[in-house]
C-alpha cells in the first residue's frame, strides 16, 4: 500500500493531541490511545477477523501518528488476527529518503501467554528488509525460548486483579528502552481497560467510520462511563475523528 | 428549555436527509431514523435511565428535524424512562408566533403491552397547553381502556418473528392518519431493528456525543452489519453528526 499525502487540515487538528517535542520530565512515556471504530463502536466484525473500517484519509493519519511516537503498543490477539506491519510509511516531504525503520515506532506486543511469534510475521519481514523495527514483547513469565532480535519484558501482574500493572510496565518502557511516547492501537481488551485510566492516557484519537459492524463485532466500551475534555472533531469524507483527553 | 438559534451550517447539511417538500407517491411515509449516542454507541447509562448525550447545538437540530416531520415514533420503554414532550420548539424566524402544537409532529408510541399512559405524561401536559399534539399509540391487541384524545392502532404482529410488521404499520400511518414523514427517535430495540431495514429507512441522522457511557449502557448495534451510502459529517463543538442512507 502506498499512502496518499496527508490531508492538510489534519496536522493542526492532531497537534493538540501529540506528544510534546521535548518530552516532559515524567517517569512514564506520553500515551496516545488511538483506534478506528464503526458507528456501533466495533473494531472488527468478530474475534480474529481483520476488518477495514477507516478510509485512506484516516489510514494516512495513523501513519502520521506512528511517525510521531517512539513505540506502538498492541495486544497479541490483534497481532495474531491482523499480522500487522506496525511500521511507519509516512515521512515529511522535506525528509528525502530515510530508511523506513528509522522513522518507524518500536512495536510493543502484549503477549502474556506467549502465543505470538516474531519469526514469520509481517513485522519480521519488514525488520529484515530494513523497513521496520524489531519488537519488545511483554510476557507474564520468563519465555521458554527467546527469539532472535526480540527484546522481552517480564511484566508484573497485579496480585488482586490478575492484570498487568500498567504503571510499572510504562515506567519500564521509558527507563529501560528510552521510549518517550507510546501509541496504543488495540485490541478491544486493552482499549477498554485504558479508557478508564486518565492517570495513564495523555490523549485519545478515535476514528469513527461510517458503517455498522453489527452485534457480532468486537466492541469497544469501557467498564465505567468516562467523560472527556479538550474535545475537537475533524470530519473527513467518510470518517470523522475525535481528539480528546480523558477527564 | 429555550432553544438557541440553529447553527447555520446544519441546514444545508441536513437538507440531504430531509423528507421531500412534495411527498413521493408511495404507500409509506418517508422514514428518518435519528438518535444520539456516545462514542461507545450507548444511548443511555442503563435501562430506564434518562441520559443527556447531545450538546445544545444538536438538541436544536432535533427540534429542527421534528419541525420537518409529520410524525415522531418512539418505543414505550424510552417514553416510560424519559417522559419526553416530543413537541417541536423550533420555528423558522419568519414564522412569527405559531401555536407550538401546529408545528409539532404527531407522537407515535410503540406500546405493544400497553404499559404507557398518556394521562399524566409530559406529552399530555403539552397537549393540554396547546404546545404539542396528542399521540397515536400502537398496540398489539384491542386496548382494555381507551384514553381520551389517544388514537390507537392495533398493529399486525408477524406470525413467524413475533415482531410488528413495520411495512403494514407504516402504510397504515400514511393511509389512516395522513402522515407523509416519520422520524424514529428510539429506543435501542427499535433503532437496532430498523438499522437493518434499508427498504423502510430513507435517511439516517446520528449524533455522536464525546463521552463514553460504559459497558452497562443501552447499546445500539444492529443484528447484522450494515453499510452506508451518501455519507456526510457535520462537526459541532462537542458532537459530530453523520447523515447517510442505508445501503
Amino acid at each position: 500500500m502506498s499512502l496518499d499525502p496527508i490531508n492538510k487540515e489534519l496536522i493542526p487538528f492532531l497537534e493538540l493531541y501529540m506528544p510534546p517535542s521535548v518530552p516532559k520530565a515524567s517517569s512514564k512515556p506520553f500515551v496516545t490511545l488511538t483506534y478506528a471504530q464503526s458507528l456501533d463502536s466495533r473494531i472488527s466484525l468478530g474475534p480474529g477477523i481483520r476488518t477495514a473500517i477507516s478510509d485512506m484519509e484516516t489510514k494516512v493519519m495513523t501513519h502520521y501518528l506512528r511517525f510521531h511516537h517512539a513505540g506502538i503498543l498492541i495486544g497479541s490477539g490483534t497481532v495474531l488476527a491482523d499480522d500487522p506491519g506496525l511500521n511507519c510509511k509516512w515521512l515529511p516531504s522535506h525528509a528525502g529518503t530515510v530508511p523506513l525503520n528509522e522513522n518507524s515506532p518500536t512495536p510493543i506486543i502484549i503477549d502474556p501467554s506467549q502465543k505470538w511469534q516474531f519469526t514469520g510475521s509481517k513485522m519480521h519481514q519488514l525488520f529484515t528488509l530494513g523497513e521496520g523495527k524489531s519488537p519488545i514483547v511483554i510476557v507474564s513469565k520468563e519465555p521458554e525460548t527467546r527469539e532472535a532480535d526480540v527484546r522481552y519484558v517480564v511484566a508484573v501482574v497485579d496480585a488482586t486483579t490478575g492484570k498487568f500493572d500498567w504503571d510499572l510496565l510504562l515506567t519500564q518502557l521509558k527507563s529501560e528502552f528510552g521510549l518517550d511516547s507510546v501509541m496504543v492501537e488495540g485490541g478491544a481488551y486493552i482499549i477498554n481497560e485504558l479508557l478508564n485510566r486518565p492517570d495513564i492516557v495523555d490523549s485519545l484519537v478515535v476514528t469513527v467510520g461510517s458503517t455498522y459492524l453489527g452485534a457480532g463485532g468486537v466492541a469497544v466500551s469501557p467498564a465505567k462511563p468516562m467523560q472527556l475534555d479538550n474535545v475537537n472533531w475533524w470530519k473527513g469524507k467518510r470518517d470523522s475523528v475525535m481528539g480528546a483527553t480523558l477527564k
